[in-house]
């Protein structure tokens, strides 16, 4: 009955629990496909290519950009990060919803050149929580977190143009609600073999 | 954290289930409001005005429709059939999910006078089952049956104006769809109160 999947982008600022969340439900939903980067960093020990990120060189990266072969990118501290389209546009094409979890500038670039994606705010629920989050995962320095918090200040203006906005307080709620969202956009009809049922309903 | 409920119309044809996957949805999510029907038809034994519908008087009804009270009205073989319009929107304004269940025809109407409204279409997965259904209920005659298969087939041509269609070939897979969208469209940022989340970043 599908004939196309969803491209459905959790987004929201550095420390939100992106990724927890996701986890959770990748656990509760087994049919997802999740998008993976590219990047021109160093492959870490324990890293897979294809699994962690597509590992690519400096050159490799820079004729992907120049053939529009991205969704969107971002050069941080030297080192590209981006997202390669066409595993994207292959697995939504094959009826499969594909999740891109990505911070909320990657989140807009992505939204151009795929204007039918669903974008989902995620965001605990104050700047207090976000900064017990941040300290605890212990991975920024005291400005850094400053930093990030007043990113996450100016991030929220943002809100409206999300589809749908995730209070993330118990990942376990949040998670539902993502799935929840996801299987109402499976109910879309742009998404669904109308002519077949309307055959269906011809004498 | 909700400073608006949602309207959500479940629609369809004739005999397409809507009843029954309302009533298997209210058994697992207590806190939606079933919107209620006005008529000027003949209250039934065990029929309870309030419960059944609100049983109105022929000149309460036509003032209802001069005072543009109604969401949406219907005359059938001389009986008016309607939606009294202030009860959804105190539930609304409350911050609570009305749901109603109507025919198409009052879908569109209802979507002229409250635009934000969230329109679901349920089906059966085939005239055939369509069928069935309709000749299982057997409250009408052949000819009838005949007459709302044609409308059926006509009403699906309308499907692209709806939010989301439901097939339904399952009525507990049916109801868990509803459930998922009544959930995703809790998470709308305009239903939620994005001036206090603002407040809890600002230092």
């Amino acid at each position: 009955m599908r004939i196309r999947g969803n491209l459905i982008i959790i987004s929201g600022p550095s420390g939100s629990g992106k990724g927890t969340v996701c986890k959770a439900m990748f656990d509760s939903m087994t049919d997802l496909h999740l998008s993976l980067s590219a990047t021109t960093r160093q492959q870490r020990v324990g890293e897979q290519d294809g699994v962690d990120y597509y590992f690519l060189s400096r050159p490799e990266f820079e004729k992907m950009i120049a053939e529009d072969q991205l969704l969107e990118w971002a050069n941080v501290y030297g080192q590209y990060y981006g997202t390669p389209m066409e595993p994207v546009l292959n697995a939504v094409n094959q009826g499969k919803d594909v999740i891109l979890e990505i911070d909320v500038q990657g989140a807009f670039l992505v939204r151009k050149k795929f204007p039918t994606c669903v974008l989902i705010f995620l965001i605990p629920p104050s700047r207090l929580a976000l900064e017990k989050r941040l300290k605890n995962r212990a991975t920024d320095s005291e400005k850094e977190i400053e930093q990030r918090l007043k990113w996450a200040e100016s991030e929220i203006q943002q809100v409206a143009y999300y589809d749908y906005l995730i209070i993330n307080d118990e990942v376990e709620k949040a998670a539902y609600k993502v799935v929840n969202i996801i299987n109402a956009e499976r109910c879309r009809p742009a998404l669904l073999d109308i002519e077949s049922l309307m055959n269906k309903y011809r004498v």
